[in-house]
């Protein structure tokens, strides 16, 4: 059998339907750095999507538009706030630190940051021995799985207001977390409540990508100078803007995050009714289970995923559905697991 | 009539192997962030062609490779020795500098840099005042089209190393020097002669990509917390790797620039029979030429090209030709270039 | 009555030796830079002191001195371990990260950093997504007052060994913690723990300045250029020279640190007596207490001194004492602090 | 005979007024970190001289002054103009890339700038792929020892409006300037034509500092913050306070910076009298002076002084008068020059 793979959702290619558009065009030429009609166009309808004024720029992975987000948006004293577990605080090699600025942490609650931390933080440096706390970062979905509610993102927009934070989404996972069952946020909500945001293309069925959105009037001169400057600006940036019009027509996004959430949360319910236990509840696109060391053993061989976390009795593992995974084979992890 | 397209070398999507080797592993999965086999295999491909002890690392774009690579072999204090013209000193919004290094420069002869220059900028750089210069950059074929000789590279390794300079060179467009009329030097003398050398795949039909080639056992180690850091790191590797694959099997890399090359001489000739003066001869894939204005704004409309320089009475224009290029649009630049 | 100064160990200009000292060179040329005998003589007493082949520099001031040794040390993706507290990361506007550089925190004991945590630390970071650990910071005394024995020194400094990480101590209090009561570490045992480490004489009677030693031969080379590109290098360098001799000479330096850790000794050992609570046990110059806001009211207009912390029900105020603090101040602060 | 000195103007401790306002104060407590009474006094008084609003910072040293300036304006895409002789780009050590800014030089002309330069400059840099011109630097004093002119400066002011950029003169040596014979520009000019600016004390006769002024409301905030960042904020600060209000008192520093210019003009004076060729006219307190190798080689034992440059048949020296230099001390270097 071949191996199953639940290790991430960047495991395959991309979805066909990129593809077919790249050969489409293969006999025009496009104008070079992003600056093209493909590209505009794509713009165009990500505008349509968030109803809001904003300057749109398709980057190429997560890393890199954090970083670009960032190192733009602060001055050298600036830090950000952003949880324990955030991705720019464990997974990026200290990119924001290369940049220059301290990454201030909060303990999570459910991979969330709370306004009452944020509020926390920024009273504690009130002189110049401190770091001016000047942006909060959040990833929705979460590094774990959960998302945010309106109710939630609103009251850390304000607290952002009245202390005069910027406030940036990593989404680079924002799909999953728009078509969660639970969600109840709308893209132009979130273009409306933030200062920056990003929604990932990577991660959700293209070769690569994430869009930047910029609604905040301060944040958009120079940003085309600090993509270049980051060594994020591609030659050929009318591949990202081919790409993402595809993503966005006839909510393919939604239609590919829909399809990898509902297998994990089908994959979810049969774990939970074998009597497995799980690490979190997740609400996306990322199951956190716990597994005995025989079965990690077992199924190690047969299958792809992460390990999060090992303790003496039992290993909690993680498995990733994606817009590649198949409905088959989730019946396979699940006859795997079986007991 | 169509415009032409004489703008640059990354204006089409790619040669057409690239996505249908793509298209071939649309069912695989493959692990993430380049630790997959189709770069792995990739990897030992350009090992055979370098015939040198190397790790070898594939990339996203050009500026992304130069920051990368002279970020993660320089000590703060530390600086780059480069030519007026090179790519890193004028077209990379200072991303060295934002790395934290200063960039010495030196006045090019025909493009290149000279080991008088690199010395003379090492003997002025003494004491604790000054930077300490510790690598030099070069661009083969330069950033106007020139190449560098055996000669010219072997005297410039000698220099670096009584000198204690990484010697790196920057080889966005090296496929086409090494497929130069004049081009004496081969792959794995380039490899014996450097600390670390690109292969530039963007300007040479690929979607996008350079290799970068690290054969000094000291720059080895942590290359990849660099390029993480330096938000380099592709989540699908194994795109570049893929791309590469293609790149090299059959020579691909060569074919594809000799005939951009030879589509450039031959404009190059008939030009200079036309009585057209040249701004420098090219010995790659991109010709300057003075044209009057009279000429020009009749052009403009018609062809796409870059304006390189303007005086009272001509402008020089650059017109890059592409793995894309067809012979007939050639012609028809030809024709419209007539008098 | 003039108001009493227990607010920190910088608040009076200098020992009187000390301007004696430059009072007699006032009619002689010195070299620039810290290329003078007045530093050369300097530098050979550190020597003697330490008893251990270094190469000894004479900073401006501790985060200037801490900016530079960790900027020299470390590479863009390597990070400092520090503990929560550490100045580094509380009180020096993210200067560490302003060089490019993550500081990984961990909770501090008694103000300390225990070698299971740094272990921890690096077990945590083992691949190209999270920097590499490379220098554990440590401040001796610490941010709290406390000491580190030679038992914690040593198996500090053998966890960094196991693990090639520099070990770095920030001895701006280091003469406070050398004559502390409970101290059995000398300064030639510290040199031979460490790869670098300061002694402080701004907190400890000079006009300003601080030594940096740097006994690991790696380390060495072309510390001065990192002085100078961090604005630390002073053209006067002799006025640094010609203080720490004063400092050195006849163990000054261990006199004034006695002077001031016995007089808070005194404070503390009468303060308990009376009643009060103290928050931690110092053993060098600072003094943390709890007082009642009856009594915060009454004393800050008659005393200098900092709030340490707020809760409902007590306020927790630091004493510092220093070379220039008079018995007969704390016999007043004592009276005033009668119930 | 006891050497002479002419190697620079910080090879003595200080002008005795300096040490004696230090004693004044032996037994005062300040405040920390500048916020004191003798800092906000010597403030008030920095303004009344420049009749201009502005905040004033006392900072430790030119480079980290400079550094300081640059890095607290610029946005990471942003760079300086400066002449290729600016202390800034030779004699810094990278200090200005060290804070992520390219330095874009161009030629001197009697050491200064011009308006076209930096208008071509300006015009050069039109896209994402240079990096933003943001900031003029020039030195007045210039590096040779030449002064700016009232019109000059007032065309460099205009050329910066027009372009939005930030103009700042580096004041090492401004005292020298303003009391220079052909000088015409008073200290409230300097104030009103520029964003900021500094006055320095370190070559006229203090320990050490400069005075940073800060005109430019949008440049005023958190300028605290990035002295603390970049290692420039005493402890001590009242140290600086202390200095700063002798040097302005009574016109110290204008009468220090008379006594170094006089006799600098005498010695230029008498040596052209002799027959000396000067490398060019200073009207400051340097002077360039070509001498023969016999000349040099009798001389270097007998005076300090620096070599400048050396040619085949002759050496151009620099020599440098200072508040401490004695006229009988330039009698003497004039008898050693004799033929």
């Amino acid at each position: 059998m071949k191996k199953l793979n639940f290790k991430n959702d960047y495991s395959n290619i991309a979805h066909r339907l990129v593809l077919e558009r790249l050969k489409e065009y293969m006999d025009t030429s496009f104008n070079g750095y992003g600056l093209d009609e493909a590209s505009e166009k794509a713009k165009r309808t990500v505008k349509d999507l968030i109803q809001t004024e904003a300057d749109i720029h398709f980057l190429i992975g997560g890393t890199s538009a954090n970083k670009i987000a960032i190192a733009h948006a602060l001055r050298p004293y600036e830090a950000v706030i952003a949880v324990e577990s955030g991705h720019i605080a464990v997974h990026e090699t200290g990119a924001i630190e290369q940049s220059g600025h301290k990454i201030l942490t909060v303990k999570p609650v459910m991979g969330k940051i709370t306004p009452k931390d944020i509020q926390n933080t920024v009273d504690a440096h009130y002189d110049e021995h401190g770091v001016v706390p000047r942006l909060v970062y959040i990833s929705n979905a979460t590094e774990i799985g959960t998302i945010y509610t309106k109710d939630e993102l609103t009251k850390i927009a304000k607290v952002c207001k009245e202390n005069n934070l910027y406030f940036y989404i990593d989404g680079a996972r924002l799909s999953n977390a728009l078509v969660a069952q639970n969600n109840d946020l709308t893209l132009p909500e979130i273009a409306s409540l933030t200062d920056m945001f990003t929604i990932g293309g990577t991660k959700n069925g293209l070769l690569m990508g994430e869009v930047l959105i910029v609604t905040n009037p301060e944040l958009k001169p120079f940003v085309r100078h600090s993509i270049k400057q980051n060594g994020g600006m591609l030659a050929k940036g009318f591949l990202l803007g081919l790409q993402f019009q595809v993503f966005f027509e006839d909510n393919l996004f939604l239609k590919l995050a829909s399809h990898a959430n509902n297998l994990a949360l089908k994959l979810q319910e049969k774990l939970i009714a074998m009597g497995y236990e799980l690490a979190g509840v997740s609400e996306t696109n990322q199951l956190f289970v716990n597994i005995s060391f025989a079965k990690y053993d077992y199924l190690k061989d047969l299958c792809a995923f992460e390990v999060w976390n090992k303790t003496k009795d039992k290993v909690t593992v993680r498995f990733v559905t994606s817009f590649a995974t198949k409905e088959e084979d989730v019946d396979k992890l699940l006859e795997l697991l079986k007991n």
